[in-house]
């Protein structure tokens, strides 16, 4: 990975900075975010402007750039990879460590007096430009929205916006009719006396519709906004896309059932026009709901005293929980990635003392063991495909230049996931082809103990995942290790695989409370730099649980792997494992037999069964 | 306990409200908090509004009255008191509960339109009064200033202000002099650019100047402010009370060493007008630091942006964080403090066979033998002293009319601390004086693995306190069980037996991280409503832990228990206990052994010492 050379860029850029085309005065500061108008967390080509001025392509990164200074914040997962693709016109801000200051503090400190700190209204969530804009204000700066983008002026090539075909999803799918979800929301703006709901996240309008594209990679989602009233849907999208009959039916464009479920479709742009159109002709007493993340453009179209910004949609909150269709699809989508891991892996232990099998072709083996899966779409994410150091950048992605050869000296770390119609997988196993060293089982061993203690965990009902990210933790903090990672994230189903508003992470507290039917991952890990990663993962769904005593009648929640995949016991240290915990192991390898066995058999796939067979011995 | 009877009470106070003597316009309810102008958890009887008016004497609760109804809001501790103490004008919002609408959500539902809210601003915080305008507002009510208490205004036999005599600390207790302390918060501030610094909790006032007062029952503080610049100390406080020479030449008063080290002192009520002058005469850079939960009044006098709230001061950090002399003061203040302990449950063993305990009588025999040790002061807080039923009323504390006798049937429950000028202590230790049933012993050990498990956790330097709090709950929600409060509280050195920054509870998040020096208790509990309440709390130092490892050299901590007393063995079910759990009372029993039995024998408490040899048996 060699770094991208920004320095003719950043002059152009600053350029820009002083250009009064753009704005009554210079600014001194110029913000690029990470996300689109969406706040996506991938993002299409053409929005991928933070990667295209600094180099850094990871999931998660803002860069600010100052007449003098270049900096670019990012968190534990992209350290190595961010100090690998930025050339030295930049500064690593490391978030997370004591040290590092935040971006606005670091703004504060080098900012000549009355500086003005530009950034493009459309992708800065609201929520951050408050803050940002408080910080600067109180220390005598301020912020401005510049309504053309400075990255786009210097962005020659720029890539078109993406408009793929719309596919539809049915009830045997999503369990439940658009009509009906847009019903529920009703229900619940009524609930808090709320007439108007503004929808901007990506994956909650694919979901509230029951619709799916493909604009954005290994996210099944399409760009557009809706605005749901008491008796009007407004979804706006490239119009060119609404012209497939049965997506017409799908969506009763022609022909609505009723006239409040009568969808009137705008083009994507106007969103902004018809929103202050319905602003300007509200009732004075008119609430309108809009996700405190949404974009500040957005936001401020409405006035102050009708915004009601919550944290996260109800779209969110109901998607979030899973019906019982939509666990039926991700038990099977499941259960395929299972088979074509089995096949992976069997076909690995064969080919890797040829010495032939790279990071690359060993992801390239998995897709190509996973499309040959039913109903299978594509990657969820980026597979992360590492040996040895590789292992510990957390969120590596294989590449020519760094690309290496998978052998039986050293421990191989594979991150991946995929989009099924009926599901979205993503599984971490790591494993070693030959002998592991005696700290490499150590260490595989604490992170097994934190999978199996949050897997295991009972709690009780309205527990929020932040309070279970300890327990994956506890063993490694016994013996002074740790990972710079949350513990897990929602999945979503055939959609984006990190998805609000519940996780396991140290690192949020507004976090929703765990209920029966969501989803989650379960991935503690260890990385010790410059030799080897590991991480377990499963994706895991919170069912009740039945303990002994029940207090206050509150009801207790454990989980249930979906994930069905083997976790290699030659890297286990099974002597350090309690009683517990090998039993933990042997019932989960049982049922990865029983389960992803009988499909196995199923589909014929007889050396996948046998290396199944061999990796779900009894531990004792 | 029979409830107080308010209607009257009421009935004046919502004349009250409708007068316009005290505001332009009728207001429709009035938020009573429970706090005094320096938002002090436990007060004065002159600012005992919130009990006075609803009878609830707690120490965590608001009360809002409408023009129809009259609440209250706390907590999981105080639910079954709260509901005891009160009439049936008042309606109990247990908080907590899923049901339970917030302050804001419940006004907002019964107000008529476009309502006025009052409040004394001196006794809201900065912070609550933000969020309870924004509220409001939204709904198109508002949030008003009265300045006069209406509270007062039906109080006819108000307590007056107290003012007692100041005690001065010697160095050999604070380890630290005020000038000291005040240079280094000078640093402090100009790190942060801050020229003025607000001090309004009086804890953190009495540790900045080494003084204590006996203003408040239970903590050794008194009432005053202080303001801060680079060059001038004004102290606001009663002026009689600076008469005494030493103490005048403990703070220099006649002669100070440096101009900038001199103490202006001003009367207690001249705060406001004197930040109105330093306000007045800013310069326009000028940033002032005020804590966000300091009163609204005084807050609002500075300007906005010259204001800069915070959530912690950085006197409240730097007193969280004990010094040599601190700890050895908090160490031999728990000594003495076991000593009176065991004496006492030596005696209680003998006597309650006699039928002519109770929990009164226990309590006063406490209270009594602490006065015994050296340096007594008083107590740190009420002394709950519980039988059966009662120990599940958290909080509890006996009066004549629910004052059981100890018996050998009931589990008896006894929460109690003191102040000694060297330090502060805080204990809670159960224990049944016949035999327990086996549900007792079950839940006992519950919450003793819970106990342990915070107290033997190692983990990394930075880590904030709430993450540890499933420690303590895990091995209760695994068999269904919880309780309904945090795990810890910081512990002040001579000072508030609560205080921040610090604590170990899911309910915070934005508390500091923890950091060797720190001080906190460690209190989980089981709590059968109606049977029998379950408490293990020790006082807990933060230390350096050496693990096998250590990741990235961010260096591990734990805890070094301060509380000597010796957990029942009578209650444990020892076959639940894990062989490490086994070895860590042991342990700490062996400490007790060591450490309180020399201090009893050279006490000569024999009784006491054979008790202590008794009750520290290993466990096999």
């Amino acid at each position: 990975m060699s770094p991208k050379i920004t320095g003719e860029l950043l002059r152009q850029l600053r350029q820009a900075m002083k250009n009064c085309k753009y704005f009554s005065e210079p600014i001194q500061a110029y913000i690029v975010p990470s996300g689109d108008a969406h706040q996506s967390e991938y993002i299409a080509p053409c929005d991928c402007r933070r990667e295209f001025i600094c180099g850094f392509n990871g999931s998660a990164g803002t860069a600010i750039v100052t007449e003098q200074h270049a900096a670019l914040w990012t968190d534990g997962r992209y350290f190595l990879q961010a100090s690998q693709q930025m050339d030295n016109n930049w500064t690593l801000m490391k978030m997370g460590l004591k040290e590092t200051p935040s971006q606005e503090d670091w703004l504060i400190s080098i900012l000549p007096e009355n500086s003005k700190v530009g950034v493009d209204p459309w992708i800065i969530a609201a929520d951050q430009w408050k803050n940002m804009s408080k910080a600067l204000t109180s220390a005598g700066h301020s912020l401005v929205a510049v309504q053309d983008n400075l990255i786009d002026v210097v962005w020659m090539d720029r890539p078109e916006r993406p408009s793929t075909q719309l596919r539809t999803l049915g009830l045997e799918y999503t369990g439940m009719s658009w009509q009906d979800k847009i019903t529920a929301l009703r229900t619940k703006m009524t609930e808090r006396k709320v007439t108007w709901f503004v929808a901007t996240a990506l994956d909650e309008i694919a979901w509230l519709f029951n619709l799916r594209g493909a604009d954005i990679e290994y996210n099944p989602v399409f760009f557009a906004y809706a605005i749901v009233g008491m008796n009007t849907i407004r979804l706006f999208v490239d119009l060119k896309r609404l012209s497939d009959p049965a997506l017409r039916d799908h969506l009763q464009l022609d022909s609505p059932s009723k006239p409040e479920l009568s969808i009137h479709t705008y083009p994507y742009e106007s969103v902004y026009t018809e929103l202050q159109a319905i602003c300007a002709a509200h009732s004075p007493k008119d609430k309108v709901w809009i996700c405190d993340k949404a974009s500040c453009a957005l936001t401020q179209v409405i006035p102050k005293a009708h915004r009601t910004p919550i944290p996260y949609t109800p779209l969110c909150l109901a998607k979030a929980v899973k019906n019982e269709s939509e666990i039926q699809g991700m038990k099977m989508a499941h259960i395929k990635d299972a088979v074509a891991l089995c096949e992976l892996f069997a076909w690995l232990e064969k080919e890797i003392p040829k010495g032939t099998v790279t990071e690359m072709s060993a992801a390239d083996k998995a897709e190509e063991l996973r499309s040959q899966q039913k109903e299978f779409v594509g990657l969820s994410f980026p597979t992360i495909s590492s040996v040895g150091p590789n292992g510990a950048i957390i969120h590596y992605r294989p590449l020519p230049e760094t690309n290496r050869t998978l052998s039986m000296n050293e421990v191989y770390l594979i991150d991946s996931g995929a989009q099924y119609v009926d599901g979205t997988t993503d599984v971490t196993r790591t494993v070693h082809f030959g002998t592991p060293s005696a700290f490499e089982k150590e260490c595989f061993t604490y992170v097994l103990k934190g999978h199996i203690a949050v897997s295991a965990a009972i709690f009780p009902n309205g527990t929020k995942g932040h309070l279970l990210d300890s327990f994956a933790r506890a063993a490694l903090w016994e013996s002074g290790l740790d990972y710079l990672h949350g513990t897990g994230h929602g999945v979503g189903c055939f959609l984006n695989v990190h998805e609000g508003p519940c996780g396991i992470s140290y690192k949020t507290f507004a976090d929703e409370p765990l209920e029966a039917g969501m989803i989650v991952s379960d991935e503690p890990g260890y990385y010790e730099d410059g030799s080897f990663g590991i991480r377990i993962e499963n994706v895991v769904l919170v069912v009740p649980a039945q303990p002994k005593y029940n207090y206050r009648n509150r009801g207790s929640l454990t989980f249930e792997p979906l994930t069905l995949v083997p976790i290699q016991v030659k890297m286990m240290n099974t002597e350090m494992l309690t009683q517990k915990e090998r039993e933990w192991v042997n019932e989960y390898h049982r049922k990865c037999r029983e389960v992803i066995g009988a499909e196995l058999e199923r589909q014929g796939r007889k050396e996948a069964l046998e290396w199944l067979m061999r990796e779900t011995q009894p531990v004792v």
